[in-house]
């Protein structure tokens, strides 16, 4: 073996998702050693119309792309805990359903945060306004403009959350298989 | 073609499901003509402890598993739309997403039924009890002792509901791309 495959490159990717039940924001970004680079974000429109199902089918569908594109090694989930009333939650709650399903089929382990911890991590102040999250990203991804859809800045927002969070404590790439092995009482539930 | 390739045989598989937090019932039901049989029916028990996504991978694995055993034409669900909290409606949202993920990627369409609906539809009695429901379903299905968990028996009646409600109607087998051309509305909002 040469020394250049001896070399341990540390690096991930980590998949930022704002799924809602009409659109879902996605970010992907890489981190190599340090160093933070946006690779894509954007939004899945799901349309105003249509069957309930086959919104979900699109979530589906459409998350199970990125995981297969772009291989991250974490996804990280923008889900709100609390919500207006329980019919909307219900679907909000379906939404996130279909969304971790593509990730959980491919064994990619999910972390969750709710807005207020993605605000604070990104921003340092819990309750900033959207623009005050874009604004940072903007800066932190070297951006030329404001993202004009809030629901991708929110998944931006979401990964780079989830990077500060792990970052420091778990750099290496974590399989599925090494989430169980640190989490043992995890696995029983399976059984 | 001989004769009996010829030949017309009307059947079609229905899978209940009644996705559950901690329980999924589930039920496999075939429909000869205008005979009915009970395949298999039973419950998926995901653990009171371990974390959130595992069960919700759980979830979706089984389902997943029952999709590709059993091949059902049809999935139907029996989703409550109003529960206590929003709290408790985003959990449940959840795992009726993931369910409903695992049988919309393999392209089976899936009809939800409210509660009452199924009660109404299998008794008689959209107020009925969970043992009168039971008892109604050994009766069609022959069964000979009452299942001991009523998540199973919710599942049967929810299947038997979907074919009460559409076997007259659309006795044919159903694809998801006759799905789509019965309701080409639907299709739009996926583009």
């Amino acid at each position: 073996m040469s020394k250049v495959e001896k070399k341990v490159v540390t690096e991930k990717i980590i998949l930022g998702l704002d799924p809602g039940t009409n659109v879902m924001g996605y970010a992907v970004i890489i981190v190599r050693a340090s160093k933070l680079s946006l690779i894509q974000f954007g939004v899945i429109q799901m349309g105003k119309t249509g069957a309930h199902e086959l919104k979900l089918k699109k979530i589906f569908d459409r998350v199970l792309s990125l995981v297969d594109e772009f291989h991250p090694d974490q996804v990280a989930l923008e889900a709100p805990f609390f919500g207006k009333n329980v019919q909307s939650m219900l679907k909000l709650g379906r939404a996130q359903g279909v969304a971790m399903s593509a990730a959980l089929y491919r064994e990619v382990p999910i972390t969750e945060y709710a807005p207020k911890k993605v605000k604070q991590s990104v921003t340092g102040n819990g309750n900033a306004s959207k623009e005050q999250v874009a604004k940072m990203l903007m800066q932190i991804f070297n951006l030329k403009e404001i993202p004009k859809l809030f629901d991708a800045s929110d998944a931006l927002a979401v990964a780079l959350c989830h990077h500060y969070q792990n970052g420091a404590l778990k750099s290496k790439s974590k399989s599925w298989d090494s989430f169980l092995k640190d989490n043992p009482e995890r696995l029983k539930s399976l059984k």
